[in-house]
Protein backbone atom coordinates (compact mmCIF):
# COMPACT_ATOMS: atom_id res chain seq x y z
CA UNK A 1 0.00 0.00 0.00
CA UNK A 2 2.62 2.37 1.16
CA UNK A 3 4.45 1.30 -2.50
CA UNK A 4 1.63 -0.03 -4.49
CA UNK A 5 -1.73 2.14 -5.36
CA UNK A 6 -3.79 -1.03 -5.58
CA UNK A 7 -2.96 -4.29 -3.66
CA UNK A 8 -4.85 -7.48 -4.19
CA UNK A 9 -5.38 -9.30 -0.97
CA UNK A 10 -6.67 -12.92 -1.14
CA UNK A 11 -8.78 -14.35 2.17
CA UNK A 12 -8.48 -17.89 2.66
CA UNK A 13 -11.78 -19.87 4.27
CA UNK A 14 -11.23 -23.32 5.23
CA UNK A 15 -12.67 -26.06 7.74
CA UNK A 16 -10.15 -27.63 9.94
CA UNK A 17 -9.70 -31.45 11.49
CA UNK A 18 -7.87 -32.92 14.22
CA UNK A 19 -5.44 -33.99 11.58
CA UNK A 20 -2.52 -30.93 12.19
CA UNK A 21 -0.49 -32.13 8.88
CA UNK A 22 -3.57 -32.38 6.79
CA UNK A 23 -4.66 -29.32 7.74
CA UNK A 24 -1.20 -27.94 7.12
CA UNK A 25 -1.39 -29.25 3.03
CA UNK A 26 -4.74 -27.96 3.10
CA UNK A 27 -3.26 -24.36 3.98
CA UNK A 28 -0.63 -24.88 1.78
CA UNK A 29 -2.65 -25.80 -1.03
CA UNK A 30 -4.80 -22.46 -0.30
CA UNK A 31 -1.98 -20.82 -0.78
CA UNK A 32 -0.43 -21.72 -3.98
CA UNK A 33 -4.07 -20.87 -5.36
CA UNK A 34 -4.19 -17.28 -3.67
CA UNK A 35 -0.83 -16.67 -5.02
CA UNK A 36 -2.26 -18.13 -8.60
CA UNK A 37 -5.26 -15.64 -8.42
CA UNK A 38 -2.23 -12.97 -8.42
CA UNK A 39 -2.92 -11.67 -4.88
CA UNK A 40 0.27 -10.20 -2.85
CA UNK A 41 -1.12 -10.48 0.51
CA UNK A 42 -2.70 -13.35 1.79
CA UNK A 43 -4.43 -13.89 5.18
CA UNK A 44 -5.09 -16.80 6.79
CA UNK A 45 -8.25 -17.87 9.69
CA UNK A 46 -6.94 -18.07 13.13
CA UNK A 47 -4.93 -21.49 14.54
CA UNK A 48 -5.45 -22.47 10.27
CA UNK A 49 -3.33 -25.83 11.21
CA UNK A 50 -4.98 -26.89 14.78
CA UNK A 51 -8.89 -28.48 15.09
CA UNK A 52 -10.16 -25.80 17.69
CA UNK A 53 -8.73 -27.25 20.73
CA UNK A 54 -10.08 -24.56 22.80
CA UNK A 55 -13.34 -26.50 23.14
CA UNK A 56 -12.01 -27.97 25.95
CA UNK A 57 -9.29 -27.83 28.42
CA UNK A 58 -6.60 -30.32 28.58
CA UNK A 59 -3.12 -29.92 28.97
CA UNK A 60 -2.24 -32.26 26.24
CA UNK A 61 -3.35 -29.95 23.75
CA UNK A 62 -0.23 -27.86 24.68
CA UNK A 63 1.80 -30.29 22.38
CA UNK A 64 0.46 -28.85 19.84
CA UNK A 65 2.35 -25.68 20.20
CA UNK A 66 5.74 -24.67 18.91
CA UNK A 67 8.57 -21.94 19.57
CA UNK A 68 8.36 -18.98 17.16
CA UNK A 69 10.88 -19.13 15.40
CA UNK A 70 10.65 -22.61 14.97
CA UNK A 71 9.71 -25.46 12.75
CA UNK A 72 6.46 -25.09 12.16
CA UNK A 73 7.05 -21.03 11.40
CA UNK A 74 9.66 -21.67 9.04
CA UNK A 75 7.46 -24.25 6.81
CA UNK A 76 5.34 -20.76 6.50
CA UNK A 77 8.36 -18.61 6.25
CA UNK A 78 9.34 -21.10 2.89
CA UNK A 79 5.64 -21.29 1.98
CA UNK A 80 5.75 -17.50 1.38
CA UNK A 81 8.80 -17.36 -0.63
CA UNK A 82 7.44 -20.20 -2.59
CA UNK A 83 4.33 -18.18 -3.31
CA UNK A 84 6.01 -15.01 -3.06
CA UNK A 85 3.41 -13.67 -0.91
CA UNK A 86 2.65 -11.42 2.18
CA UNK A 87 1.18 -14.24 4.12
CA UNK A 88 -0.76 -13.46 7.54
CA UNK A 89 -0.73 -16.81 9.57
CA UNK A 90 -1.87 -17.42 13.11
CA UNK A 91 0.27 -20.02 15.17
CA UNK A 92 -0.11 -21.47 18.73
CA UNK A 93 3.68 -19.84 20.18
CA UNK A 94 5.36 -21.91 22.85
CA UNK A 95 7.34 -19.11 24.48
CA UNK A 96 8.30 -21.27 27.79
CA UNK A 97 6.96 -24.60 29.72
CA UNK A 98 3.49 -23.09 30.96
CA UNK A 99 3.99 -19.69 28.99
CA UNK A 100 1.78 -19.77 25.68
CA UNK A 101 0.24 -17.49 23.20
CA UNK A 102 -2.11 -17.02 20.21
CA UNK A 103 0.19 -15.64 17.98
CA UNK A 104 0.03 -13.62 14.20
CA UNK A 105 3.00 -14.21 12.33
CA UNK A 106 3.65 -12.33 9.30
CA UNK A 107 5.92 -13.45 6.43
CA UNK A 108 7.28 -11.08 3.79
CA UNK A 109 7.49 -12.43 0.21
CA UNK A 110 10.95 -13.03 0.64
CA UNK A 111 10.16 -15.80 3.37
CA UNK A 112 11.70 -13.38 6.35
CA UNK A 113 9.92 -12.84 9.08
CA UNK A 114 8.10 -9.05 8.84
CA UNK A 115 6.55 -9.49 12.60
CA UNK A 116 4.49 -10.94 14.92
CA UNK A 117 1.65 -9.94 17.09
CA UNK A 118 0.08 -11.93 19.99
CA UNK A 119 -3.57 -11.60 20.72
CA UNK A 120 -3.81 -9.10 23.53
CA UNK A 121 -7.76 -9.75 24.07
CA UNK A 122 -8.67 -13.16 25.34
CA UNK A 123 -12.12 -14.66 25.47
CA UNK A 124 -13.45 -17.21 27.72
CA UNK A 125 -16.72 -18.73 26.85
CA UNK A 126 -18.09 -21.69 27.21
CA UNK A 127 -16.80 -23.90 24.41
CA UNK A 128 -14.18 -21.04 24.12
CA UNK A 129 -11.40 -21.62 27.15
CA UNK A 130 -9.26 -19.38 25.53
CA UNK A 131 -8.10 -17.99 28.86
CA UNK A 132 -6.34 -21.37 30.07
CA UNK A 133 -5.23 -21.99 26.75
CA UNK A 134 -3.13 -18.44 26.14
CA UNK A 135 -1.54 -15.69 27.87
CA UNK A 136 -2.62 -12.23 27.01
CA UNK A 137 -0.12 -10.94 24.62
CA UNK A 138 2.16 -8.37 25.66
CA UNK A 139 3.62 -7.06 22.48
CA UNK A 140 0.98 -4.22 22.64
CA UNK A 141 -0.77 -3.05 19.13
CA UNK A 142 2.08 -2.34 17.06
CA UNK A 143 1.34 -2.80 13.05
CA UNK A 144 3.59 -4.78 11.03
CA UNK A 145 5.33 -3.39 7.87
CA UNK A 146 5.76 -5.06 5.07
CA UNK A 147 6.18 -4.53 1.86
CA UNK A 148 2.96 -4.35 0.83
CA UNK A 149 1.98 -1.94 3.53
CA UNK A 150 1.57 -1.56 7.61
CA UNK A 151 -1.00 -4.25 8.65
CA UNK A 152 -3.07 -3.98 11.65
CA UNK A 153 -3.14 -7.52 12.73
CA UNK A 154 -5.61 -8.78 15.23
CA UNK A 155 -6.92 -12.02 16.59
CA UNK A 156 -10.38 -12.92 16.93
CA UNK A 157 -11.72 -11.57 20.33
CA UNK A 158 -9.69 -7.90 19.42
CA UNK A 159 -12.27 -7.81 17.26
CA UNK A 160 -14.88 -6.78 19.39
CA UNK A 161 -12.51 -3.98 21.14
CA UNK A 162 -12.55 -0.60 19.39
CA UNK A 163 -9.45 0.36 21.12
CA UNK A 164 -7.62 -2.53 19.46
CA UNK A 165 -8.64 -1.34 15.86
CA UNK A 166 -8.23 2.58 16.98
CA UNK A 167 -4.73 1.45 18.22
CA UNK A 168 -3.54 0.12 14.89
CA UNK A 169 -5.23 3.19 13.10
CA UNK A 170 -3.11 5.47 15.53
CA UNK A 171 -0.06 3.59 14.80
CA UNK A 172 -0.41 3.98 11.06
CA UNK A 173 -2.27 0.64 9.89
CA UNK A 174 -3.34 0.95 6.67
CA UNK A 175 -5.06 -2.17 6.64
CA UNK A 176 -6.84 -3.79 9.64
CA UNK A 177 -6.82 -7.59 9.10
CA UNK A 178 -8.68 -10.34 11.43
CA UNK A 179 -7.94 -13.77 11.10
CA UNK A 180 -10.44 -15.39 13.54
CA UNK A 181 -12.19 -19.01 14.58
CA UNK A 182 -15.40 -18.06 15.63
CA UNK A 183 -18.98 -19.71 14.96
CA UNK A 184 -22.45 -20.77 16.37
CA UNK A 185 -23.48 -22.85 19.28
CA UNK A 186 -25.63 -25.40 17.64
CA UNK A 187 -28.01 -25.24 20.28
CA UNK A 188 -28.37 -21.52 19.91
CA UNK A 189 -31.45 -20.59 17.93
CA UNK A 190 -32.25 -19.14 13.89
CA UNK A 191 -32.87 -16.13 15.44
CA UNK A 192 -29.72 -15.64 17.96
CA UNK A 193 -27.37 -16.88 15.35
CA UNK A 194 -28.53 -14.62 12.93
CA UNK A 195 -28.01 -11.87 15.45
CA UNK A 196 -24.78 -13.11 16.39
CA UNK A 197 -23.23 -13.00 12.61
CA UNK A 198 -24.66 -9.79 12.18
CA UNK A 199 -23.17 -8.28 15.16
CA UNK A 200 -19.64 -9.67 14.47
CA UNK A 201 -19.60 -7.89 10.67
CA UNK A 202 -21.25 -4.93 12.06
CA UNK A 203 -18.69 -4.78 14.23
CA UNK A 204 -15.66 -5.00 12.15
CA UNK A 205 -16.69 -2.66 9.90
CA UNK A 206 -17.17 -0.11 11.92
CA UNK A 207 -14.06 -0.02 12.79
CA UNK A 208 -13.27 0.49 9.12
CA UNK A 209 -15.89 3.23 9.25
CA UNK A 210 -14.40 4.73 12.90
CA UNK A 211 -10.53 4.96 12.01
CA UNK A 212 -11.10 4.92 7.90
CA UNK A 213 -9.32 1.96 6.93
CA UNK A 214 -10.09 -1.44 5.02
CA UNK A 215 -10.69 -4.35 6.71
CA UNK A 216 -9.85 -7.96 5.99
CA UNK A 217 -11.39 -10.11 8.18
CA UNK A 218 -10.70 -14.81 7.73
CA UNK A 219 -12.78 -17.05 9.21
CA UNK A 220 -12.99 -20.75 9.32
CA UNK A 221 -15.98 -22.93 8.35
CA UNK A 222 -16.98 -26.45 9.12
CA UNK A 223 -18.42 -28.43 12.34
CA UNK A 224 -15.97 -28.96 14.95
CA UNK A 225 -16.90 -31.60 18.12
CA UNK A 226 -15.97 -30.90 21.37
CA UNK A 227 -13.06 -34.24 21.84
CA UNK A 228 -14.90 -34.05 25.59
CA UNK A 229 -17.85 -34.44 24.38
CA UNK A 230 -19.22 -31.93 26.94
CA UNK A 231 -20.72 -29.44 24.42
CA UNK A 232 -22.68 -29.73 21.23
CA UNK A 233 -19.74 -28.65 19.08
CA UNK A 234 -19.43 -25.61 17.32
CA UNK A 235 -20.39 -24.81 14.09
CA UNK A 236 -17.90 -21.88 12.67
CA UNK A 237 -19.67 -19.74 10.81
CA UNK A 238 -17.38 -18.55 7.58
CA UNK A 239 -18.09 -15.31 6.31
CA UNK A 240 -14.68 -14.28 5.84
CA UNK A 241 -15.25 -10.69 4.24
CA UNK A 242 -13.28 -7.62 3.52
CA UNK A 243 -14.87 -4.19 3.57
CA UNK A 244 -13.66 -0.79 2.42
CA UNK A 245 -12.52 2.27 4.51
CA UNK A 246 -16.15 3.55 4.70
CA UNK A 247 -17.19 0.32 5.90
CA UNK A 248 -18.54 -0.42 2.37
CA UNK A 249 -18.39 -4.15 1.61
CA UNK A 250 -16.63 -5.27 -1.04
CA UNK A 251 -16.82 -9.28 -0.73
CA UNK A 252 -18.16 -11.82 1.84
CA UNK A 253 -17.96 -15.30 1.49
CA UNK A 254 -20.53 -17.88 2.60
CA UNK A 255 -19.89 -20.85 5.50
CA UNK A 256 -18.38 -22.92 2.97
CA UNK A 257 -14.13 -23.21 1.82
CA UNK A 258 -13.71 -20.19 -0.14
CA UNK A 259 -10.69 -18.55 -1.60
CA UNK A 260 -11.43 -15.08 -2.54
CA UNK A 261 -9.43 -11.92 -3.94
CA UNK A 262 -10.48 -8.48 -3.35
CA UNK A 263 -8.39 -5.33 -4.44
CA UNK A 264 -7.78 -2.62 -2.26
CA UNK A 265 -7.03 1.38 -3.45
CA UNK A 266 -4.60 3.03 -1.19
CA UNK A 267 -6.22 6.23 -2.05
CA UNK A 268 -9.67 5.59 -1.32
CA UNK A 269 -8.96 5.20 2.45
CA UNK A 270 -6.89 9.05 2.02
CA UNK A 271 -9.99 10.18 0.49
CA UNK A 272 -12.63 9.01 2.79
CA UNK A 273 -10.14 10.45 5.92
CA UNK A 274 -10.19 13.66 4.37
CA UNK A 275 -14.07 13.90 4.10
CA UNK A 276 -14.45 12.03 7.54
CA UNK A 277 -11.58 13.26 9.71
CA UNK A 278 -12.29 11.63 12.85
CA UNK A 279 -8.46 11.65 13.79
CA UNK A 280 -8.83 15.26 13.80
CA UNK A 281 -11.41 15.64 16.32
CA UNK A 282 -10.53 13.15 18.77
CA UNK A 283 -11.03 14.77 22.48
CA UNK A 284 -8.01 12.84 23.82
CA UNK A 285 -8.00 15.86 26.68
CA UNK A 286 -11.15 13.89 27.66
CA UNK A 287 -10.43 10.20 27.09
CA UNK A 288 -8.41 9.26 30.33
CA UNK A 289 -11.01 6.82 31.55
CA UNK A 290 -10.46 4.73 28.80
CA UNK A 291 -7.85 3.67 30.67
CA UNK A 292 -10.09 2.58 33.57
CA UNK A 293 -12.36 -0.85 34.13
CA UNK A 294 -15.12 1.20 35.02
CA UNK A 295 -16.28 4.35 36.41
CA UNK A 296 -18.07 3.22 39.80
CA UNK B 1 -34.36 0.85 33.31
CA UNK B 2 -33.62 1.44 36.67
CA UNK B 3 -36.71 0.96 38.17
CA UNK B 4 -38.77 -0.44 35.23
CA UNK B 5 -37.66 -3.25 33.39
CA UNK B 6 -40.11 -2.19 30.15
CA UNK B 7 -39.33 1.33 29.07
CA UNK B 8 -41.13 2.79 26.19
CA UNK B 9 -39.21 5.49 24.17
CA UNK B 10 -40.85 7.55 21.63
CA UNK B 11 -38.18 9.10 18.41
CA UNK B 12 -39.19 12.58 17.14
CA UNK B 13 -38.15 12.91 13.36
CA UNK B 14 -39.48 16.47 12.38
CA UNK B 15 -37.96 19.18 9.04
CA UNK B 16 -36.85 22.46 10.36
CA UNK B 17 -37.76 26.01 8.90
CA UNK B 18 -36.48 29.44 9.41
CA UNK B 19 -39.40 30.44 11.28
CA UNK B 20 -37.87 28.57 15.36
CA UNK B 21 -41.26 29.72 16.55
CA UNK B 22 -43.14 27.62 14.15
CA UNK B 23 -40.25 24.92 14.83
CA UNK B 24 -41.18 24.88 18.37
CA UNK B 25 -44.64 24.89 18.01
CA UNK B 26 -44.03 21.79 16.00
CA UNK B 27 -41.91 20.13 18.39
CA UNK B 28 -44.65 20.98 21.22
CA UNK B 29 -47.11 19.31 18.97
CA UNK B 30 -44.77 15.75 18.39
CA UNK B 31 -44.28 15.61 22.23
CA UNK B 32 -47.62 15.79 22.49
CA UNK B 33 -47.95 13.08 20.37
CA UNK B 34 -45.82 10.53 21.82
CA UNK B 35 -46.84 10.89 25.22
CA UNK B 36 -50.18 10.18 24.11
CA UNK B 37 -48.53 6.65 22.71
CA UNK B 38 -47.40 6.21 26.28
CA UNK B 39 -43.94 7.19 25.98
CA UNK B 40 -41.57 7.78 28.99
CA UNK B 41 -39.01 8.91 27.15
CA UNK B 42 -38.95 11.20 24.01
CA UNK B 43 -36.34 11.71 22.29
CA UNK B 44 -35.88 14.92 19.81
CA UNK B 45 -33.75 15.82 16.87
CA UNK B 46 -30.52 18.06 17.20
CA UNK B 47 -30.88 21.70 17.77
CA UNK B 48 -34.79 20.90 16.60
CA UNK B 49 -35.81 24.56 16.95
CA UNK B 50 -33.48 26.17 14.50
CA UNK B 51 -32.60 25.77 10.99
CA UNK B 52 -29.67 24.40 10.42
CA UNK B 53 -27.56 27.54 10.43
CA UNK B 54 -24.16 26.22 10.37
CA UNK B 55 -24.33 25.92 6.70
CA UNK B 56 -22.69 28.80 6.65
CA UNK B 57 -20.77 31.39 9.24
CA UNK B 58 -22.74 34.51 10.47
CA UNK B 59 -22.44 35.70 13.49
CA UNK B 60 -26.05 37.09 13.59
CA UNK B 61 -26.79 33.55 14.20
CA UNK B 62 -25.46 33.68 17.64
CA UNK B 63 -28.67 35.61 18.60
CA UNK B 64 -30.27 32.37 18.41
CA UNK B 65 -28.72 31.35 21.23
CA UNK B 66 -29.87 31.47 24.72
CA UNK B 67 -28.55 30.86 28.62
CA UNK B 68 -29.39 27.64 30.33
CA UNK B 69 -31.29 27.79 31.98
CA UNK B 70 -33.16 30.62 30.62
CA UNK B 71 -36.46 31.39 28.80
CA UNK B 72 -36.09 28.48 26.16
CA UNK B 73 -35.06 25.64 28.47
CA UNK B 74 -37.90 26.70 30.72
CA UNK B 75 -40.27 25.78 28.12
CA UNK B 76 -39.21 22.62 27.50
CA UNK B 77 -39.46 21.94 31.26
CA UNK B 78 -43.07 22.96 31.30
CA UNK B 79 -43.45 20.47 28.69
CA UNK B 80 -41.27 17.40 29.86
CA UNK B 81 -43.70 18.29 33.06
CA UNK B 82 -47.15 18.58 31.46
CA UNK B 83 -46.67 15.62 29.32
CA UNK B 84 -45.26 13.77 32.16
CA UNK B 85 -42.04 12.53 30.30
CA UNK B 86 -38.46 12.43 30.36
CA UNK B 87 -37.34 14.94 27.12
CA UNK B 88 -34.03 14.58 25.46
CA UNK B 89 -33.65 18.41 23.89
CA UNK B 90 -30.89 19.70 22.17
CA UNK B 91 -30.12 23.73 22.47
CA UNK B 92 -27.83 26.34 21.34
CA UNK B 93 -26.41 27.48 24.62
CA UNK B 94 -24.96 31.13 25.41
CA UNK B 95 -22.81 30.18 28.33
CA UNK B 96 -20.85 34.57 27.52
CA UNK B 97 -20.76 37.02 25.16
CA UNK B 98 -18.43 34.50 22.65
CA UNK B 99 -18.54 31.29 24.37
CA UNK B 100 -20.93 29.14 22.83
CA UNK B 101 -21.77 25.73 23.30
CA UNK B 102 -23.98 22.53 21.20
CA UNK B 103 -25.98 21.53 24.48
CA UNK B 104 -28.45 18.61 25.42
CA UNK B 105 -30.41 19.35 28.14
CA UNK B 106 -32.31 16.34 29.70
CA UNK B 107 -35.65 17.53 31.50
CA UNK B 108 -37.29 15.42 34.45
CA UNK B 109 -41.54 14.71 34.04
CA UNK B 110 -41.51 16.79 36.69
CA UNK B 111 -39.58 19.44 34.49
CA UNK B 112 -36.62 19.67 37.11
CA UNK B 113 -33.14 19.42 34.68
CA UNK B 114 -31.92 16.03 35.10
CA UNK B 115 -28.44 17.00 33.50
CA UNK B 116 -27.02 18.50 30.77
CA UNK B 117 -24.30 17.48 27.92
CA UNK B 118 -22.18 19.57 25.61
CA UNK B 119 -21.25 18.42 22.49
CA UNK B 120 -17.94 17.02 22.59
CA UNK B 121 -16.73 16.89 18.89
CA UNK B 122 -17.21 19.60 16.91
CA UNK B 123 -17.53 18.82 13.49
CA UNK B 124 -16.17 21.65 10.31
CA UNK B 125 -17.17 20.76 7.04
CA UNK B 126 -18.43 22.62 3.86
CA UNK B 127 -22.01 22.97 5.02
CA UNK B 128 -21.24 22.06 8.43
CA UNK B 129 -19.54 24.78 10.03
CA UNK B 130 -19.56 23.32 13.52
CA UNK B 131 -16.20 24.77 14.70
CA UNK B 132 -17.10 28.18 14.14
CA UNK B 133 -20.53 28.22 16.56
CA UNK B 134 -19.57 25.81 18.84
CA UNK B 135 -17.03 25.46 21.59
CA UNK B 136 -16.10 22.03 22.55
CA UNK B 137 -17.89 20.34 25.58
CA UNK B 138 -16.18 21.06 29.02
CA UNK B 139 -18.51 18.15 30.70
CA UNK B 140 -16.82 15.26 29.47
CA UNK B 141 -18.92 11.78 29.17
CA UNK B 142 -21.15 11.86 32.24
CA UNK B 143 -24.33 9.78 31.90
CA UNK B 144 -27.35 11.61 32.72
CA UNK B 145 -29.31 10.07 35.49
CA UNK B 146 -32.87 10.01 35.32
CA UNK B 147 -36.02 7.86 36.49
CA UNK B 148 -35.94 6.14 33.32
CA UNK B 149 -32.28 5.03 33.93
CA UNK B 150 -28.86 6.61 33.41
CA UNK B 151 -28.66 8.11 30.02
CA UNK B 152 -25.35 8.54 27.93
CA UNK B 153 -26.32 11.57 25.82
CA UNK B 154 -24.01 12.35 22.82
CA UNK B 155 -24.89 14.57 19.93
CA UNK B 156 -24.42 14.03 16.42
CA UNK B 157 -20.74 13.90 15.22
CA UNK B 158 -20.51 12.11 18.55
CA UNK B 159 -21.85 9.10 16.74
CA UNK B 160 -18.48 8.10 14.92
CA UNK B 161 -16.38 7.78 17.69
CA UNK B 162 -16.33 4.80 19.86
CA UNK B 163 -14.25 6.71 22.53
CA UNK B 164 -17.48 8.39 23.71
CA UNK B 165 -19.85 5.00 23.49
CA UNK B 166 -17.24 3.67 25.77
CA UNK B 167 -16.73 6.36 27.87
CA UNK B 168 -20.76 6.90 28.35
CA UNK B 169 -20.74 2.80 29.01
CA UNK B 170 -17.96 2.84 31.73
CA UNK B 171 -19.63 5.03 33.57
CA UNK B 172 -22.48 3.29 33.40
CA UNK B 173 -25.02 5.09 30.90
CA UNK B 174 -28.01 2.33 30.37
CA UNK B 175 -28.94 3.89 27.21
CA UNK B 176 -26.98 5.33 24.65
CA UNK B 177 -28.95 8.90 23.09
CA UNK B 178 -28.17 10.63 20.04
CA UNK B 179 -29.90 13.74 19.00
CA UNK B 180 -28.33 14.25 14.92
CA UNK B 181 -28.85 16.49 12.42
CA UNK B 182 -26.69 14.84 9.41
CA UNK B 183 -27.66 14.88 5.59
CA UNK B 184 -26.81 14.25 2.34
CA UNK B 185 -24.81 17.09 0.18
CA UNK B 186 -27.03 17.24 -2.96
CA UNK B 187 -24.25 17.06 -4.96
CA UNK B 188 -23.06 13.80 -4.08
CA UNK B 189 -23.61 10.61 -6.45
CA UNK B 190 -26.61 8.06 -5.67
CA UNK B 191 -23.60 5.12 -4.07
CA UNK B 192 -21.88 8.05 -2.26
CA UNK B 193 -25.23 9.14 -0.49
CA UNK B 194 -25.74 4.81 0.47
CA UNK B 195 -22.64 4.16 1.57
CA UNK B 196 -22.85 7.36 4.01
CA UNK B 197 -25.93 7.10 5.36
CA UNK B 198 -25.17 2.99 5.41
CA UNK B 199 -21.82 4.02 7.62
CA UNK B 200 -23.98 5.87 9.73
CA UNK B 201 -26.24 3.40 10.78
CA UNK B 202 -23.42 0.95 11.04
CA UNK B 203 -21.16 2.82 13.42
CA UNK B 204 -23.86 3.73 15.76
CA UNK B 205 -24.93 -0.17 15.70
CA UNK B 206 -21.11 -1.11 16.46
CA UNK B 207 -21.18 1.38 19.80
CA UNK B 208 -24.81 -0.74 20.66
CA UNK B 209 -22.72 -3.47 20.14
CA UNK B 210 -19.34 -3.07 21.95
CA UNK B 211 -20.66 -1.79 25.06
CA UNK B 212 -24.07 -4.27 25.44
CA UNK B 213 -26.24 -1.22 25.13
CA UNK B 214 -29.63 0.05 23.04
CA UNK B 215 -28.91 3.12 20.84
CA UNK B 216 -31.54 5.40 20.29
CA UNK B 217 -30.75 7.97 17.38
CA UNK B 218 -33.21 11.04 16.45
CA UNK B 219 -32.31 12.92 13.22
CA UNK B 220 -34.29 15.84 11.19
CA UNK B 221 -35.16 15.38 7.52
CA UNK B 222 -36.41 17.51 5.05
CA UNK B 223 -34.11 19.68 2.87
CA UNK B 224 -32.89 23.25 3.85
CA UNK B 225 -30.60 25.67 2.07
CA UNK B 226 -27.75 27.89 2.34
CA UNK B 227 -29.00 30.82 3.86
CA UNK B 228 -25.46 32.15 2.09
CA UNK B 229 -26.14 30.56 -1.43
CA UNK B 230 -22.90 29.00 -1.30
CA UNK B 231 -23.61 25.51 -0.87
CA UNK B 232 -26.34 23.34 -2.67
CA UNK B 233 -27.83 23.01 0.85
CA UNK B 234 -28.68 19.68 2.90
CA UNK B 235 -31.05 16.63 2.38
CA UNK B 236 -31.36 15.64 5.71
CA UNK B 237 -31.58 11.98 5.44
CA UNK B 238 -33.46 10.92 8.26
CA UNK B 239 -33.61 7.35 9.36
CA UNK B 240 -33.86 7.62 12.75
CA UNK B 241 -33.66 4.07 14.38
CA UNK B 242 -33.29 2.08 17.55
CA UNK B 243 -31.46 -0.68 18.10
CA UNK B 244 -31.03 -3.34 20.79
CA UNK B 245 -27.67 -4.12 23.25
CA UNK B 246 -26.62 -6.39 20.13
CA UNK B 247 -27.06 -3.97 17.53
CA UNK B 248 -30.27 -5.52 16.58
CA UNK B 249 -32.22 -3.00 14.79
CA UNK B 250 -35.60 -2.67 16.63
CA UNK B 251 -37.30 -0.22 14.24
CA UNK B 252 -35.59 2.55 11.79
CA UNK B 253 -37.79 5.13 9.83
CA UNK B 254 -37.03 6.85 6.87
CA UNK B 255 -37.29 10.58 5.63
CA UNK B 256 -40.11 12.04 6.34
CA UNK B 257 -41.30 13.30 9.64
CA UNK B 258 -42.36 10.88 11.74
CA UNK B 259 -43.30 10.01 15.82
CA UNK B 260 -43.03 6.37 16.05
CA UNK B 261 -42.12 4.36 19.78
CA UNK B 262 -40.03 1.41 21.11
CA UNK B 263 -40.14 -0.86 23.43
CA UNK B 264 -36.53 -1.31 25.65
CA UNK B 265 -36.37 -4.36 28.08
CA UNK B 266 -33.52 -3.66 30.78
CA UNK B 267 -32.67 -7.79 31.64
CA UNK B 268 -31.96 -7.89 27.52
CA UNK B 269 -28.98 -5.72 27.81
CA UNK B 270 -27.62 -7.82 31.19
CA UNK B 271 -27.93 -11.02 29.07
CA UNK B 272 -26.26 -10.06 26.23
CA UNK B 273 -23.48 -8.30 28.36
CA UNK B 274 -23.20 -12.11 30.21
CA UNK B 275 -22.54 -13.37 26.72
CA UNK B 276 -20.25 -11.28 25.47
CA UNK B 277 -18.49 -9.74 28.51
CA UNK B 278 -16.34 -7.15 26.69
CA UNK B 279 -15.83 -5.19 29.56
CA UNK B 280 -14.40 -7.98 31.70
CA UNK B 281 -11.65 -8.11 28.99
CA UNK B 282 -10.39 -4.61 28.10
CA UNK B 283 -6.66 -4.63 28.23
CA UNK B 284 -6.56 -1.29 30.09
CA UNK B 285 -2.81 -1.62 31.01
CA UNK B 286 -2.06 -1.29 26.88
CA UNK B 287 -4.08 1.32 26.35
CA UNK B 288 -2.60 4.97 27.44
CA UNK B 289 -2.01 5.37 23.34
CA UNK B 290 -5.48 6.00 23.19
CA UNK B 291 -4.77 9.93 24.85
CA UNK B 292 -1.82 10.07 22.08
CA UNK B 293 -3.33 12.11 18.77
CA UNK B 294 -1.46 10.00 16.62
CA UNK B 295 1.77 7.64 17.42
CA UNK B 296 4.40 9.70 15.14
Amino acid sequence: MSHNKQLKVSIVQHSCTADVDANFALVESCVQQAAKQGAELVVLPELHDYPYFCQTEDVNNFDLAEPIPGEKSQLYADMAAENDVVLVTSLFEKRAPGLYHNTAVVFEKDGTTAGHYRKMHIPDDPGFYEKFYFTPGDLGFEPIETSVGKLGVLVCWDQWFPEAARLMALAGAEILVYPTAIGWDPNDTKEEKARQLDAWITVQRSHAIANGVPVVVANRCGHETDASQHLAGIDFWGNSFACGPQGEMLQQTKNQPAIFSITLDHSRAEKVRRIWPFLRDRRIDSYSDLLRRYKD
